[in-house]
């Protein structure tokens, strides 16, 4: 994984993959699917949907850590068993076979086997809508993958896997973030 | 375009597509095109992020009403387009050729050409995050729309287009909420 500009992060969530959240608090790592994300702004600001019926939820709350990693469409089961087994009993690392990789600003791990990875801060907190919004501090990215295509959950069971990809940077030019 | 029960609308923005948002100020119709959303539960709430700099955001503020409108990959430079001009002194409607269908419940437009539409009510707004949060209040699908890949964009300019679908519901069966 090499480092990816901060000012990029937001084009890793932009889309609207499948994500992975690590938390880490204090004694165990865990990890929770979620789909209910949002890009904020182009200097790595981000929100996520949650409540206390996550297990998750009180690290990432206590902490103020995360980590978001974007799975790819070969790791479609082992997003959604992550998300169908709690942390509470289970070391969902260990379960699905992923390697916790130390990051450099927070305590939770990245996930080596993920396209890429954000180290994040909770900012803030939305308690009457469950909205935690994030700050990314650093990003990673495995361009050396051949897996490149992520996951988009319909919410029913099904998921959109990444298809063709069409270019319209000529004619969106002049509202595109500098550097991006 | 047939009715859509609410409980499954979350299902349209989950995969994270590119949007339409419609807002009608009283005078005139409008459309923004937006990435920055998110599903925020199974009853039809959602979060959308934009500001002042855009021309939409008055009438959505103070009407308090909009409609999602969902475009497919043949619709991608319409979408661009829209979101490269700006209502103060151009009628979308009318430049890119698309048909403003009146809603049941608010005074936004749907736009007859899309895949999908919800008409919203704007229920809270997050001010120091540029938050605003919706609730649907009727949703349409056109199921006899032959095209119907969305697109997600990158926000460099380019954008992926849905691809291969894959099917996960039995193993998610004791997850997934009632109905969908």
């Amino acid at each position: 994984m090499e480092t990816l500009p901060l000012n990029k992060a937001f084009t890793l969530l932009e889309p609207g993959p499948v994500v992975l959240v690590t938390t880490n608090d204090g004694e165990k790592n865990n990890i929770m699917t979620i789909t209910w994300t949002m890009v904020m702004g182009f200097s790595a600001e981000f929100a996520l949907t949650t409540g206390p019926w996550n297990y998750s939820y009180t690290a990432l709350t206590e902490t103020k850590e995360c980590v978001l990693s974007i799975p790819t469409v070969d790791m479609l089961d082992t997003a959604v068993g992550i998300g169908m087994c709690s942390g509470e009993d289970t070391d969902k690392f260990e379960k699905f076979g992923l390697t916790a990789v130390e990051g450099s600003h927070v305590q939770a791990p990245l996930i080596e086997e993920c396209l890429a990875n954000i180290e994040c801060r909770v900012v803030d907190t939305v308690d009457r809508h469950g909205i935690i919004v994030l700050e990314g501090v650093a990003a990673y990215y495995d361009s050396k993958r051949k897996e490149k295509r992520t996951l988009h959950a319909v919410g029913d069971g099904n998921f959109v896997v990444d298809g063709e990809i069409l270019d319209r940077k000529e004619m969106m030019l002049e509202k595109l973030p500098p550097g991006v």
